[in-house]
């Protein structure tokens, strides 16, 4: 790598660095291209020799915080007895702790939209569905006989269920609840979901 | 009512039916005061004589939205079978088809926040816990010995976990799926984490 590029590529891990800290502080509606330009030492238009625009800085900062989220889920997965019902209850329970303690970069990766007419890339796809085998997975090992799609629609169901789940629990507004007893009623539903899923596969066959 | 009263409660009404078509086709970003002043013809100051501030107006408007929410959900309740685990799924499916047909109007109840430290007025507390009775009457009758405290935790579990899944499913990301499909699904999930409520309920005794 020429001194240039060296340069260049270390400016842009300071970029990403320094965005991934303000909107932690300040929430996405807080990060704002002046600040950082600041922050890292380079001129305000400076900051797109970088990085193309906003969207894909915020979509770096996300692509940390899914891996930092992976590596939760992961060690979650590993935590307790084996069997994929309990699997699914520590998984869901690691997820929400995830977002209490990482609140505004996890609500970041839920807030931020693309412009209209610009898809997501597709390594930000990638890195979405990728999360998403720790639920397949234990799904799968729960019913056997079902395809890949199906699964998949399970997975999809079971994620949006305990995300609301979270959100509106952490939400400092209604529904606001103690952390200690969400991830009690958040196991509690994984398990009644994945029963009652369970009751009516087998009613089926 | 003096005529100056009566004047000063017809652009109030004037108002908050201009802000509601506003959210309606811009989204609540898009709610300008500007804009609003001058399509019920006063000057631009004059909005604050009608309401204390933007987040008044807002409220407004989602009191409106609420209960056209609120006589939806009555309406779902009686349009099927009697029992509660039918009209649960009826009613989640009726929150569902609300928010795809209201979709600017629904998001902005959940988009807006209070200034900092202002809390929400009791009104609006009291509009939004009133809908609550829809999934806790239904749980009552499944759970005939649990308290109305227990009960309410399992509403708002129920709740939270329904409109995760009509959130992501509506949103235009990743997990965007056909309304139709969507309809299925919070059905199925409504069904599976009743039926697993139910045996966990009968396992504890």
């Amino acid at each position: 790598m020429s001194k240039t590029l060296e340069r260049r590529a270390k400016q842009r891990d300071a970029l990403i660095e320094s965005a991934e800290r303000m909107i932690k502080t300040r929430g996405l509606a807080g990060l704002k291209t002046r600040d950082l330009a600041q922050e890292i030492g380079v001129a305000n238009g400076a900051v797109y020799n970088l990085v193309a625009d906003v969207d894909e800085l915020v979509l770096m900062v996300g692509s940390r915080t899914l891996a930092r989220l992976d590596a939760e889920l992961s060690a979650a997965e590993s935590a307790g007895p084996s069997g994929p019902e309990a699997a699914l209850e520590r998984i869901a329970v690691a997820y929400c702790d995830f977002a209490a303690h990482n609140l505004e970069l996890w609500r970041a990766l839920f807030e931020h939209r693309m412009a209209p007419d610009k898809p997501l890339p597709d390594w930000a796809v990638a890195d979405q569905m990728h999360l998403f085998r720790h639920i397949h997975q234990p799904l799968a090992a729960l019913f056997p006989q079902r395809s890949f799609d199906d699964i998949s629609v399970i997975a999809r169901s079971l994620f949006s269920a305990v995300h609301g789940m979270v959100a509106l629990g952490l939400e400092q507004k209604l529904i606001a609840v103690p952390l200690a007893l969400l991830r009690q009623q958040i196991a509690a539903m994984v398990k009644a979901m994945v029963t009652g899923l369970v009751a009516a596969d087998n009613a089926a066959r």
